[in-house]
């Protein structure tokens, strides 16, 4: 039986996106080293959890910040505080939103929030968006890069202009940071001074930093306090978090400063897919280190010519391909460690060979 | 200044009551030994979490299990699935459930089920009290034992009683098993056979068990099928649960066979505790690891009577006394492994000296 796309990118020597294999090593290379008998947190208590809190609060410039142990969990109780605070079970954001499309509805269903779309699902919320909605919604969700349309990010000039406008009509806005680290390297940012624009704030652990779970969610005191009030209901305050709190400040401490690295590669990398026969990036222009990559051609088409080219190469560029139409497909591309490692040259010698491959298919 | 009783506590050489610390070492020594390669479950899939969801199953005698980070949360969607199918959201059980006292209304807040007492806070729940219940309740959750009053137990016949009338009366029966492992040797029964009774179980890993945190939630496959929708919901399907898992395997099989030690301990312990002077325990009859011990005296008498006994013996009964009145203290306290390393004669010596201490008490 022919080996599948999966199977043949495994095999490869190199995988160009990502920090590497999700396995085990990843806790126990973020344990090395560390004291054992330091004391587990407690319930939200100790100095695990409230050193690594303080730290992104100040990192963040939040006057506090609540360690969760998703951001699932952190931006619908976000979202749920500013309601009640407003009285107005209703909130706006980006219609491929992941508390739209990754949740199971988790905020309707538990918080009974209605929600509202900013923007179409192709495009990222612009402030005409917001000034146009026709809802007086309690809180405004921005996701930068908004991740499903392979990590656009509006202007910060557009930021600004969203914030100063909730600011005047009584609208929250919260920021999925998800992948916050990801874009300070285009804004030319601090991570504070894009928070600035925001009343609340989540970061991951696992996506750019790369650690094995968890999530933090930061503002002002008043609103972090009520925030562990429902950790404890979702059933998120464990008497333990510290396996994700340590490899999160580890791999925090990695890689914060890789980031403008990843940028660069990205670019590198996406103008070498725009060189490429019917291929193009989404976006055009790189702005963090993450895009999509489309090919107008079927799918099946397209696993066959990358399992040729994984082959040939030993380069790796996707584990899948996703069905756009019957005549196009794409699939995610995020830079991590991994991409440094990969020789230039067989990178090259990859995409000439998806190019050719590609002309070659009808 | 004088030291408090939990820094006496912490420093004298011999604890009666856990497992010892709860610091990284729990962890790292769940960690030895362990293939790095090993791949991190993803969102509820992965070898790791499957094969220890089926092993819990078979270990229960349920059809399938799923593994969450908290009890807080397995038990809210477990009532919360109980109420949709029946289309009723109201369930029944003791005024003390840790989901009345610890959970912050979880159940109430974010699934607006109504709750109904059985019994009253100073007893178990007992056939008669579920008889005279006099609402249509989707589930009625029964917590083996019942922690906030020392760990009592109904007997087993009461459960068989309970379990065959909520069959006829279409009412689920859902067991809290925090501790079932614990009860186990007192019923002289196998988990099997008491989740047999349940439609619906719960235990976790970090009481007796001694893991870092996490849960164990089983039923039928369509009950646990629909608890992973709202484990998504809540926050709780997270990217990689494996530092959890592995640890709650660990200590599960470093202590499963031990609960009937522990039980033997706890009974010889509760016996010392009798013997002495404005002292009892509660329940009287040992029927787990665990009971509370009550002192007729005031509470800060009873501190200062501790912190001599810790002194002169260097054991240590507790870290803490808690007020019932102004003549009564109370605290609790649960067998692990420590008891079996405490010196029989410096034990002996430690209750000598807190019995002709108390009498000194006026």
């Amino acid at each position: 039986m022919a080996k599948s796309l999966i199977e043949v990118f495994k095999q490869t020597t190199y995988q160009v996106g990502g920090n590497g294999k999700r396995n085990l090593k990843v806790l126990l290379d973020s344990l090395e080293g560390v004291d054992d008998s330091l004391e587990s947190d407690i319930y939200g208590k100790g100095q695990i959890i409230e050193d690594f809190q303080r730290k992104m609060a100040d990192l963040l410039g939040k006057e506090s910040a609540v360690f969760f142990p998703s951001g699932t969990m952190a931006q619908q109780i976000a979202l749920r505080i500013w309601c009640d605070r407003k009285g107005v079970n209703k909130v706006a954001y980006h219609p491929l939103s992941h508390l739209e499309i990754h949740e199971e509805d988790g905020l309707k269903e538990l918080h009974h929030i209605e929600t509202f779309y900013l923007a179409d699902s192709h495009r990222v919320i612009e402030f005409d968006d917001v000034l146009k909605l026709n809802e007086d919604v309690a809180c405004i969700l921005l996701e930068l890069p908004q991740r499903e349309i392979g990590g656009q990010l509006p202007s910060f000039e557009t930021l600004e202009q969203i914030s100063n406008y909730c600011r005047q009509k009584g609208i929250k806005l919260h920021l999925d940071g998800a992948r916050l680290f990801e874009v300070l390297p285009f804004y030319q940012k601090t991570a504070a001074e894009v928070c600035s624009l925001f009343d609340s704030v989540y970061i991951s652990f696992y996506k750019g930093i790369g650690g094995i779970a968890g999530a933090i969610l930061a503002g002002e005191d008043s609103f972090t306090e009520e925030s562990k009030v429902w950790k404890r209901r979702h059933g998120g305050d464990l008497i333990s978090l510290y396996p994700y709190i340590i490899s999160s400040d580890y791999y925090y401490e990695k890689r914060k400063d890789k980031f403008e690295q990843y940028y660069k590669e990205a670019t590198e990398l996406a103008s070498l897919y725009n060189s490429c026969h019917d291929v193009f990036t989404v976006p055009q222009e790189i702005v963090s280190n993450m895009f999509h990559v489309h090919i107008k051609k079927p799918k099946d088409s397209v696993e066959n010519v990358l399992i040729g080219v994984y082959e040939e190469s030993n380069i790796g560029l996707t584990g899948y391909v996703k069905e756009v139409n019957e005549n196009e497909c794409s699939y995610e591309v995020s830079i991590g460690d991994l991409y440094e490692s990969v020789p230039k040259e067989d990178l090259q010698k990859a995409f000439e060979l998806l190019d050719e491959k590609l002309k070659n298919v009808n």
